[in-house]
């Protein structure tokens, strides 16, 4: 049989290949990856900009070497630019020029790119998007005095790029335009630098698919941290001669020698659509429950896929990084011989702000769960993350919401200062089975004083939105 | 209609006692409570003797005067002698004499109470189990030397008994008899006050209920913070001459001025039992999916009565707080006209044992699960809490336990330092609704660097046992 061809040496990538060659040692496996790095961890950077993370191997899961041990072919620096599914054939380019590797079946891993079309001058020197390691590696070089240049050499960047970063004054002032969780976690992560950091958001809240809940506690412990919030501000342009020197807003500007493009991601589905394959709805490529996409012998998984949502049932895009993984894995078992269904997801998130913790899973908001065709409502409550008589208890804020005439739940939001976000996960499993807010009051969750009040938070928002379903 | 008449002014009664006078706020609701003290928090009592709680009525959820702000005729140091369900009258003792009170309804919310019959010697001066506030009080003013005498003032305790335990030498070692969670939570807490403890373990770990790999975590953690652990030491006899002087095992004896006696509690039935209601196979009262016992007219729920084990199906006894409190308010709830069943149990608990914690759900033993009927297998995994190149990742080690032939999920427990006992609510909730291994894999659960690694330590044990079942 000809080889399983992965395009993309990312999450979803590499763990199909390193799942299938468990599952059958015997079929060749060949990875195409176009830059230099492999499985790194992309939820990592904010916290190597930051600097709480100290090298950029750090973030790599799995190194070059380690994906040879597995006995998978893996081709750095090679990009493929075609994939043709009537002969089977993928063409990619590399530094020894033009490749053209048969294949049995193809992975498309191609992920995601940032934004940063809808800002102009996203382009100027000392404006940035997160999305890599090349950024992050700029990012840091352009803001840490203390940078150690040795990282030039790992090469995420070119050398002359680097050095112009590292060269650079690092700015006083940055704005950082979009409030969802990039954007959130690279406020923490300048301010750490002693830099003035403002976040300018388009949307009336922070982190929109959390919730107003969640968005304003996230807002008042960036202000209470000094980072200056600016919610209802649509960024026109970022501005300066050569370099950053102010972003433009609707109605004003601000002086900045740094600007964070956060505006959000797409899909990487040129080759998929090339191929002829079907893209879904959300316009990611559409994928059925093992992955595969309309074109025969080709799979999609990862930040280029579609999934399953558990609780509308529908084709839903929500890349993040345990499904890419979950769905490169079951793919590599499905091809090895145990059919497995990739999963559905969630959209499960945690983030951090500063001493904050912030969860959502389903359907937060009324409006997200009425398009989705529920009848949504809702209850916010706080309550404390322990026994109130317990040192270091803190409020924990709730959002709970379920469909009136079926009382199933529908999602959740989380947010506060003591092991607020992981709660969520009580939720996320809850949503894997229709569970209605009735049974999750009765759920038997874990109290003790130090962890929990008796009624834990989730279950006080249960408790408290069974009266209106 | 005669009052709705509550035995016990704890967690269950009261919690009974406050829903029903919400949802039917014209019915009479008399609530008897033998001691002096209402509503206090059981499980913080670890707390109040280590000192990290301050004051006993820290531990008072609801005071007496805001029991009355419910317009519950609340009735302290009376003592409920009889049930008589043919005429529908409950005797009490009081202040004043003999009370004959007639009811239309009756819950029995009785309690527990800790054993000390197999320990010889446990009544002896400096010996102690805690259960409620007489004992905490007691432990406190005995090993705490600068302890405030005026709790003495509260009254607990008669103050004869509270001088003579505050005038006494504190102990330079003492003997904790039992490794359950009091006894663990003990043994934090005498260490606290510089007491060199031991705790003595009849099994072959501690927290037999929590499987080997969290009772050897927590005897590795006490044994760091300077706490000696026998295990397979079975306690025979406590000996002193007036005092403890000394604590005698199978084999050997140990030199000690305090023993605390955590062999177990045992449910109060004699009530039940003397008004015809039948008792379960646990040796707690029987009682339906609402909590009626077999005499019509007589509810039973908390710490004396069973539940129903959410899965195995059977009838279990589990006295926590949690479940006490969800049973009364849910016979509150039926009695107001809203039919609502006090919900099963999953057994779920978590523990605090220094800087560990440590939790447990469903069944977690193999032999546990065998004798419910299933077919178990079980794998225990260690994974990080968190990405592993973000600072204070912690080893999280999982047990989880499933029916070989279903696939279903029967069972887990959680041991580390970073947050671990909560991810146990994951696992509880996946038991309420017949979660499989393979579901659980594919369950969308949190994941930032902050929080959590990719693939959440519950997981990882999920995909580890999947090849299993």
């Amino acid at each position: 049989m000809d080889p399983f061809v992965v395009v993309g040496g990312d999450a979803a990538g590499l763990s199909a290949a390193s799942k299938l060659k468990r599952e059958a040692p015997d079929r060749e496996v060949v990875v195409f990856e176009k830059g230099r790095w492999v499985s790194y961890a992309h939820c990592g950077t904010p916290y190597y900009v930051k600097g709480e993370v100290d090298s950029l191997t750090d973030l790599v899961s799995l190194s070059p070497d380690e994906v040879a041990e597995r006995d998978i072919d893996l081709r750095r620096e090679h990009e493929v630019v075609a994939v043709d599914p009537e002969d089977r054939v993928v063409v990619a380019e590399g530094p020894a020029g033009r490749v053209e590797q048969p294949y049995g079946d193809v992975l498309l891993g191609t992920g995601a790119r940032a934004r940063s079309d809808p800002i102009e001058g996203a382009d100027l020197f000392g404006a940035f998007t997160l999305h890599g390691l090349p950024d992050a590696t700029a990012i840091r070089a352009f803001v840490d005095d203390g940078f150690d240049p040795e990282t030039a050499a790992l090469g995420p960047m070119s050398p002359d790029e680097f050095r112009r970063h590292a060269d650079a004054d690092p700015p006083e002032t940055a704005a950082v335009i979009g409030g969802g969780y990039v954007g959130v976690e690279m406020a923490e992560a300048l301010a750490a630098h002693g830099i003035d950091v403002h976040v300018l958001q388009r949307g009336s809240h922070l982190l929109g698919g959390f919730g107003a809940a969640v968005g304003e506690a996230v807002a008042d412990e960036l202000a209470a941290q000094g980072v200056t919030v600016h919610t209802d501000t649509a960024v026109e342009a970022i501005e300066g001669e050569g370099r950053v020197e102010r972003v433009a807003f609707e109605g004003g500007a601000l002086d900045a020698g740094a600007a964070i493009v956060g505006v959000g991601i797409a899909p990487n589905t040129a080759l998929a659509e090339d191929a002829g394959a079907d893209l879904g709805p959300s316009g990611a490529v559409a994928v059925d429950r093992y992955g595969r996409t309309s074109v025969e012998g080709v799979y999609a998984a990862g930040d280029c896929a579609e999934s399953r949502h558990v609780v509308s049932g529908e084709a839903t895009w929500v890349p993040l990084g345990l499904t890419a993984n979950r769905a490169g894995r079951a793919i590599g078992a499905t091809l090895g011989g145990d059919p497995t269904p990739v999963g559905g997801v969630a959209g499960t998130a945690v983030v951090k702000a500063f001493d904050l913790g912030a969860g959502r899973t389903g359907f937060v908001s009324e409006s997200a769960a009425r398009e989705a065709g529920f009848d949504p409502v809702s209850e916010t409550i706080t309550a404390g993350s322990r026994s109130g008589y317990y040192p270091g208890a803190e409020e924990t804020t709730v959002t709970l919401t379920a469909d009136r005439g079926t009382g199933r739940v529908l999602g959740a939001s989380v947010v506060g200062r003591d092991r607020a976000a992981k709660r969520i996960d009580t939720v996320a499993t809850a949503l894997g089975s229709d569970t209605t807010v009735a049974e999750m009051e009765r759920l038997d969750l874990a109290y003790a004083p130090p962890f929990s009040p008796v009624w834990d938070p989730i279950l006080v928002a249960a408790k408290v939105l069974r009266d209106r379903v």
